[in-house]
């Protein structure tokens, strides 16, 4: 019975006994509302009513973390606990808006909660065989572009705005010289006047198809198809004519929906950008955690997904880096694996604390700046990447390594400390 | 030129000087990155950057309210301010889900910032002018199930989950011949093995067409259309030809572009479910208020949009709601108005007070125990709401008008304090 169940894991703060707002969270949820009604029967309750598995106390907090909560006594404790909340299938079906509005729906809103964090979600694989998940995944995106021998190395075609198709096409042009694997879009250019996608594709995929004619490998480059529905269909279709391997979508604003449908079609590797996931889980008592956030994404069926970066620019710390790698490698319902997409501030200064933390090179490394900036120029950035790589999966320090490498000697010098 | 720019205006919070992190909000979300790159040219700059037009201090902060922030001086404040940033509609085209990608994007992700929410979101004619918006609007869902005088009265098929198709018809039944304007089926429910969707519509559609071949007024019912892309467009063709008017999705869970695709078709009045709001909205420095909300799904074009509801029984202060209902009427770049839509543990009592502070009738008002609940069966729990709001509208007290009618009476004596 339990293995039909759909699992959630949430960290909650209450006033209340926990016991009491768990309950509530799983009537809210599923058979309840706030006075009984006709026709909730025991019965009902049995086979659709969400189920308290396991309560965890934490440590209790002074304060509130969220406004508007309300309950317990003046001056008392705000309880905290880890718990696990259960749902039959049969409450859904194959529907994965609809897990995410059974998961997450309502629950931000209860006042008898002041804070409540998503933590993981956990299908029966009777359920998840509906879904395909990756197309290409981790091993899938590697073998799309060829790279045999460490992390993929990519870069973000920068300034982010204001490049025509033609401009685009000469830096591309630049990075494929300089021996990179992947280039991608940067998330505020989709589809604007001044770089349509079509002719974008067009300038960029001419490049891109003539080194891959010249050196038998075809770089990948992650082409922004965010965009209304229709328009992301046609882009896709054009995509894969000028022979394109790859599309990104912003995912947070494209939806799941449509994101889903767009991975459904299965002909290119889909690069999921997270913009908009701070939003989600910066704060520790409220929104969704990493873990259950790439679950819901593999099941739609993106390849590729964006986990920050070790000492990012951001304010997000090293620990949720490395366990949001490990979410996108680790098995889940036979599907095949993400690729960890590491960015933000990478300079391959980082490569030595991220190899040692994960043990896997199964992961896109993605350097702006990092590789643009370079002294000696961008092919020397890519190399000065690798050999960063290459140092830290052989257990060599960055400034060993560099003493035979010029490029990443010029990296340290610019970016090191 | 400035008309030509996309206005939004945010509450940061910050240990830097906030000229300097609204300089950083506006580079991260246009041309910069963390180091200056070749290309990125002053006339590049000009014509792509972003630009902080306004900044309104605010009072300081003791502590930061998100984690992760760096800068700033120790055992500093926390700047507060309000501040407007513009862009080029040239960075975005018509392109609703990069325009989000955009104002919010990589926000809520920077060091610099220790809080950061969205609060609204302007955009030019000459850009909006793309965007149908609702078809049908608030007038034209009260035009659609003949509604001419008062809010509309809806209602909320409870249990939510667990009935089969023919028990929720019996249930229509029992509520359109109790005289309810509106039905929606619980954002839990939309296409399970026990209900689904296309032998749900059936058979309440049959309920719902005799009452309106009989009666000459078509009740309209929100069916939960919220489901993968394709399985949304084919039910949406089901529904249509068995003579429906409206379907609900959880817009956040279905997504913008799925979203929108299912708006353009304007066949069907489109009643948004906002279930997972408080995730973007109930901590005061995180996220994104109502007013921009509103403003991105009125222009995917959606009708109808829940904003909780006065003494509601979740978390959210009275004020939010005003400002919610309030923003859905608002004039909009001569879109059509939203319908707001009241609900949250609403019995008819909230009436005179949601009155009082809106002024307006121009709502779908719902109860769900509000209704099923009333000692005298739903019959008189429908009659009960529109006296409630009769006693509203005419200033009169609910206690006064009580005297004369029966069910108001019940009512009060069941949820009255």
């Amino acid at each position: 019975m339990s293995a039909e169940r759909i699992q959630a894991v949430y960290r909650i703060e209450t006033p209340l006994p926990v016991e009491r707002a768990a309950a509530v969270l799983a009537g809210e949820q599923s058979s309840g509302t706030f006075v009984e009604v006709p026709g909730e029967t025991d019965d009902l309750r049995r086979r659709y009513g969400a189920r308290v598995e396991l309560i965890n106390p934490l440590e209790p907090a002074a304060a509130a973390s969220l406004p508007g909560c309300r309950g317990g006594v003046p001056g008392g404790l705000f309880n905290r606990a880890q718990i696990t909340v259960s749902w039959p299938v049969e409450n859904i079906g194959v529907n994965l808006p609809t897990l995410l509005a059974t998961v997450q729906g309502n629950l931000y809103e209860l006042s008898q909660l002041s804070g409540i964090k998503l933590l993981s979600i956990a299908l029966p694989d009777s359920l998840a065989r509906h879904f395909r998940g990756p197309a290409f995944g981790a091993e899938g995106s590697r073998a799309l572009c060829g790279v045999v021998k460490g992390p993929m190395i990519g870069t973000i075609i920068k300034p982010s705005i204001g490049l025509s198709p033609d401009q685009t096409a000469e830096l591309v042009r630049t990075l494929v010289e300089a021996g990179i694997d992947f280039i991608k879009d940067d998330e505020l250019l989709a589809n604007p006047p001044h770089s349509p996608f079509k002719q974008r594709v067009d300038a960029v995929m001419q490049v891109i198809n003539e080194h891959a004619h010249r050196t038998g490998r075809k770089v990948m480059v992650a082409f922004n198809l965010t965009d209304e529905f229709d328009a992301m269909q046609r882009n896709y279709d054009h995509l894969l004519a000028a022979g394109g391997t790859c599309a990104m979508l912003s995912v947070n604003h494209v939806g799941l929906s449509a994101t889903k449908a767009i991975c459904d079609r299965g002909q290119l590797a889909i690069h999921a950008h997270r913009n908009g996931f701070g939003m989600m889980n910066r704060h520790p008592m409220l929104g969704m955690e990493f873990p259950a956030y790439q679950t819901i994404w593999r099941l739609a069926g993106v390849d590729q997904l964006h986990v920050n970066g070790i000492a990012n620019k951001f304010w997000e710390p090293d620990d949720h880096v490395v366990r949001s790698i490990e979410a996108c490698l680790a098995p889940m319902n036979g599907l095949k694996r993400l690729l960890p997409v590491i960015s933000s501030g990478q300079t391959g200064l980082q490569a030595p604390e991220t190899y040692r933390r994960t043990q896997t090179i199964e992961v896109l490394y993605q350097a702006g700046g990092g590789i643009m900036a370079h002294p000696l120029g961008p092919a020397a950035g890519v190399a000065a990447l690798r050999q960063a790589w290459q140092a830290a999966v052989s257990g060599i320090t960055l400034d060993e390594h560099a003493r035979e490498h010029v490029e990443l000697r010029g990296q340290l010098k610019k970016f090191g400390k």
